[in-house]
């Protein structure tokens, strides 16, 4: 299989209006409301939303998101109401149901996702703005599972794997355990091997070591790739994979030896099914351990095939990287759907006005306050979205390369990057996403309140992001040390000349502790060179922060100006985390383990923000300059521009006491300027902000929000979901408490102080119950 | 009534341990688990957290909250589980049979309120920390619209006021209507009233004025307090209350003309039943109109009682503050239960370990990361509750004194800075606990997002406080613009000479239209003087700008460098607002509400939160050197010094990069030196932090959450909880969905963009369906 590095490309192919009839436009991009509360702004805009669309999806994405959405919205077992109240068991139901109607669509044939794999990607963020429980259990069942039957079983699996293709059977992935979630070497799990009867013996030694947070284990999973520590003979050979059936695919009730049960009701998502999982002596043949990198033969012995360790670590950190590269993107769609009910919202609805005529009241768009709040975040959205793209497209290429087989260095060293640029865009544009959703609910005032708003379950579903595929913070050290790592690398090369490949010539067993837990390549290119090109500028690091500088007056409102000074504060931060590295080092006489977490909240945290930031405008500058088609017109690339501008300035903003600090900035003149180009930019960025969101809007069927609709007829539409509530103007079925039944006012006594002794025990024991 | 004042201060008042036996301290405050996982820690503790228990809460409320917890406690009606899931509707008949059972309790007796009306505040707060739908139910059953008919009825309104008393009826308030809040005059209900019946005939002239998010309106109120323009022969009165019958109390059924419905559900808060209203010819007898300050004679004549309107006005700012003072308090409760589930979270959690010793792990709490995201919102909320119990007892005087009748100049004045104090309080204070929550949310990981958490519902309710009571975003406006109308009245006064009290000297419109706008009181004192004192360091504003300055090296661990500080900074912020309004004026031709509009966010916003910051670390300080009783112990005096300067800092830290623009820092020493302060502060703190939530954490039964209890075993916890759900271990219903009736893969066609076109007008009826 060779992938089409043309159809990869397809963001950069863009579609253009002119090779479509009016008919084919209409269909692919159906006309929006004429003679509704948002004409006015459409009609300002300075562009055609059609136009943006095509530079921003391409025409592929736009047909393929089309189909899934039309197919959802046509489909009767997929309608819904904004005002939809289930409880978790119906959410189970139909999260189940819908699951198995999409095997029916088969959405994503085969040979269009050998054409685009990236395609895959689409697909579950579409189904993810309809509704993510049935994404994530879409995903765990189908891509999850069977990815890490590729990646980790062999042969002898393919049954499973085609038992799954076919609904037969259903997986889910067993890590985490109730005591640790990060530490997989503290997991408790075990699988003995007996060599009598070629079986693994599972058992939980501990409640705490009890498998719990399995997507698909509570209600429906057949198989759970489960990771145990594998024992022969009490010997520990490590974590190991096992594809272990759990419930009989006849009956769904576990096998004997399992006690399987449901999480439970969670904050989101609460239409999967997280289960947890214990083990007491139950065997399973010695064909399930996932045998791909390790084995037992059939006297016990334990045979390894990895060779070549250091590269082989760096191309599984890359490959690792699949779940953090997949909520970048889940973020992305996110804060899609939350900016347009933002600001359709605010276009909409008018609260006060000028003293010049007091008849007329404003649509609170209008104001700065409310421009500023939601604006960044409309730009953060582009800005992301293309970065999202184009990380996908590195991502990608990496991965069929793994496929392949390649072992190479510069694969490995690759696998790094990928891994450390992942490990700093997870947690930015979970983030992100988690303060757009809040702004828009917050700026959406009190109506914003209503579940049908949909804001509060976006926020419930999101929250779950900034904690999965590893808590934000502790993934943001693994940027920051793979930084120090490549400038401690640098430092000892230059030390030692540049041709001295093998570094041998560290002093230094400090770095060169960090050097192996991170720099696993011996490569040719021991200073900054990168394949993706995220840290090639520290390469000058010492200049960078010796003569970069702001000039006084200088014109902030380009990208040059943020990058330049992207480059100054990545390289400062720098410079002072290794500085606050050593000194803690000396601190904790060489214990790096402690030196390292004494050095994060400064400056560690901020480099590592600092870093991504730096290389989203990059990739950005990049697709301003490089990858629009000539043709595309002006308007659209001033959008795009002001978009990447109003995201950089606001960010570098979040950092100026840094830059300050650094000597980058000296007197006022450099925060005013920022700050009076931010709210400049807000100011031009309004008549259009409407229809950029028009391009980037899911369509109403999706969107499912009283206050972001299309037609942005909100009173209607909330006046609608008010009275269409179930027993919206019903009396209460218990009216009769308050008729009949009056409280004696003041008649209970109530448990003071004094008398609390006596019932000590009795609420001891009540206290224990209601603990559970 | 005459408040005695040693009773309203209470907290400065605190307890001792000395005046009671083991038995009585024990009674008040039970002893905590031993040998658990978070013994260490209180072992570990500089102090006892009893000591500080009493000297943040006093033993009167320590016996009041008991009082009402252990009430909740014994009670089986209030009995529930982390793991509950209950239907709105089920939530709803919970609520309403709590709210009965409580006034048959009466837990805080007329003779205790008049004693200490502080109490109030720490009844509903208490309830709320149980549940916060049962507290605002009961709060705007009972006390909201009780105020209303006190401060707006007369005499004639008795009747009412005891029926709901004695629960013959239940009143809710219902001002907002869909398409306004904020803007009153633009409301559109309207009360005409008919001369020859002596009647007012309600009417709703279209849906969006229907009045909407009236709590207690959905399913249970028997009376609405009403706003509508009262009309008489077509001529407007302006907005008026009306207590209006809206469902028979026999039968809890809707009077005819009465459309009354439920608004169905809600982002939080789902126990409460917000409603929305219209009305078609309602007819009320004209003894309904609320008529304190305007009335109508038979002969249909409006007759109003105001005089002395601008002192009025002052007065009533002040009075309207109530809701504002309230939310800064729920506010820190909600922060009080949010920070003691983070930090015995954090403390019992283990997560890998130093590489010197590999079989240890360590407490999630001893990385500094940790402590850097949760123990600022320790501080916070240490700091936020001194400044609440001392704004409050402000605000009570106040109140006391409005009851009695006096309306003085100094009165007004007194009522403004109450408004400006709560404007900007209530918007930091909400957005801080929002924060914290979330901080905590995060820093719990994986299990933090399980609902037996109970952070997820502690978010959700905590929602609103940062809509309802104005749009956090809009109430700062109304402090920056006191500031500015204050400065504007200075500089004219220093113009006139400071004997002109009339300030008839100003040659400006501009200013003049401010001071008519806010300054509505004609004092002997146009400089900075002001009663609570928040604003007296402004009367140097031009000293302050350009004497006080950071001096490299200096100790910026003490209250005076954040005091002073932060009287450079609002004295900065407010020259540069005032600069900024007048630019703006120009630009707008001097049409104050689009300079206004333009002006906010840099720098009023700032202005407002630095203004408050500096107020609430003003009274820190005088509570940590003028209230605190001698004998307060070394240890707990240092433990709070703590918390005011951490907070101080981590404040400032944000306000960094105004304070290199304004010249106040200089070079990198300042940024550095307050940055290693905090991390110190952090690590100080950590030992302590244990016993610090203990000294606020409610009890175990009314923390409800299973990361939070006492004794720190939060796997057990879980693991019942987990095991405890309902249908844990139960086979879904519908499992022969699997089992049975398998998909046929890929057998559906997919709406694909050429078979879209036939779909359309099926599509669209269902697109309308979907959008109810």
């Amino acid at each position: 299989m060779d992938i089409d590095n043309s159809l990869l490309k397809f963001t950069i192919r863009q579609g253009r209006k002119s090779e479509h009839s009016v008919e084919e436009i209409e269909q692919m991009m159906p006309s929006l409301p004429l003679n509704c509360p948002l004409s006015p702004y459409r009609q300002m805009a300075s562009f055609d939303w059609r136009d943006l669309k095509l530079v921003i999806e391409g025409e592929q994405v736009i047909k393929f998101r089309n189909r899934i959405f039309r197919t959802l919205e046509n489909d009767p077992l997929f309608q819904r109401s904004p005002v939809e109240e289930l409880t978790r068991e119906q959410k189970r139901e139909i999260t189940f149901k819908r699951l198995k109607r999409l095997m029916e669509y088969n959405l994503l044939p085969d040979d269009e996702f050998i054409q685009n794999p990236l395609l895959t990607q689409q697909l579950y963020n579409a189904l993810g703005q309809y509704d993510w429980s049935l994404s994530a259990k879409q995903f765990l069942a189908r891509e999850f599972v069977t990815i890490s039957l590729r990646g980790a079983g062999s042969s002898r699996h393919l049954a499973i794997l085609d038992q799954m293709l076919s609904f037969e059977a259903i997986g889910c992935f067993a890590l985490t355990e109730l005591s640790h979630g990060s530490n997989t070497k503290a997991m408790g799990t075990r699988a003995d091997f007996d060599v009598n009867t070629q079986e693994f013996i599972l058992n939980t030694p501990n409640f705490e070591s009890t498998k719990v947070w399995s997507g698909n284990m509570g209600q429906t999973a057949t198989h759970a790739v489960t990771f145990a520590q594998l024992y022969v003979n009490d010997r520990n050979h490590g974590l190991s994979a096992f594809i272990v059936p759990i419930r009989d695919p006849k009956t769904l009730l576990p096998y004997p030896g399992v006690i399987i049960g449901d999480m439970g009701p969670k904050i989101g998502l609460n239409g999967l099914d997280n289960g947890f999982a214990s083990f007491k002596n139950y065997r399973i043949s010695k064909s399930y351990l996932m045998n791909r990198t390790g084995d037992i033969d059939s006297s016990g012995d334990y045979v390894t095939t990895i060779k070549d360790k250091k590269h082989r670590t760096g191309i599984t950190l890359g490959t690792l990287s699949m779940g953090r590269v997949g909520i970048l993107s889940i973020s992305v769609a996110n804060m899609r759907t939350a900016i347009t009910i933002g600001i359709r919202y605010s276009a909409a609805r008018r609260q006060f006005g000028p003293r010049s005529n007091p008849t007329i009241e404003w649509p609170v768009i209008e104001y700065q306050m409310q421009q500023w709040r939601l604006f960044p975040y409309l730009s953060a959205t582009y800005v992301l979205d293309i970065f999202c793209q184009s990380f996908l497209r590195d991502f990608l290429n990496f991965q069929v390369a793994v496929l392949f087989g390649t072992s190479s260095p510069s694969l490995a060293e690759l696998g790094q990057e990928i891994h450390a640029v992942a490990c700093a865009a997870k947690p930015i544009s979970g983030w992100l996403c988690r303060d757009t959703i809040q702004e828009c609910r917050e700026a959406c005032g009190g109506h914003g309140y209503l579940a049908a708003s949909r804001l509060g379950e976006l926020r419930d579903d999101h929250d779950a992001n900034n904690t999965y595929e590893g808590d934000n913070n502790v993934l943001q050290m693994q940027t920051s040390n793979f930084l120090i790592g490549k400038y401690q690398k640098y430092i000892s090369e230059q030390r030692n000349g540049n041709g001295n490949v093998n570094g041998n010539g560290n002093g230094n067993d400090v770095s060169n502790d960090i050097l192996d837990d991170l720099i696993v390549a011996d490569n040719n290119n021991n200073d900054f060179k990168s394949q993706m090109g995220s840290i090639e500028f520290l390469n000058d690091v010492d200049n960078n922060v010796k003569q970069l500088r702001y000039t006084n007056g200088e014109d902030v409102c380009n990208m040059d100006f943020i990058l330049r000074t992207y480059r100054f504060l990545v390289s400062y931060l720098l410079l002072r985390s290794v500085d606050k590295l050593d000194c803690e080092l000396k601190i904790s006489m060489g214990d790096l383990f402690v030196a390292r977490s004494n050095s994060q909240v400064y400056y560690c945290r901020s480099l590592s923000f600092a870093f991504i930031e730096h290389f989203i405008m990059l990739r950005y500058s990049k697709f301003l300059n490089e990858e629009l088609a000539d043709d595309v017109p002006m308007a659209i690339r001033q959008v795009l521009q002001r978009m990447g501008i109003l995201y950089g300035l606001w960010s570098l903003d979040a950092h100026s006491s840094i830059l300050y600090e650094g000597g980058y900035y000296d007197g006022h003149d450099a925060n005013r300027s920022i700050r009076t180009t931010i709210l400049q930019l807000c100011e031009l960025i309004k008549p259009d902000a409407v229809s950029i969101v028009d391009a980037i809007a899911p369509p109403d069927f999706i969107l499912n929000s009283v206050l972001g609709y299309a037609d942005g007829d909100i009173y209607r539409h909330i006046y609608q979901a008010m009275t269409m509530n179930t027993k919206t103007f019903e009396r209460a079925e218990w009216w009769r408490d308050f008729t009949n039944d009056k409280p004696a006012v003041a008649s209970l006594e109530p448990i003071d102080n004094n008398n609390h002794q006596n019932e000590n025990i009795d609420q001891q024991q009540q206290q224990q119950q209601a603990k559970l």
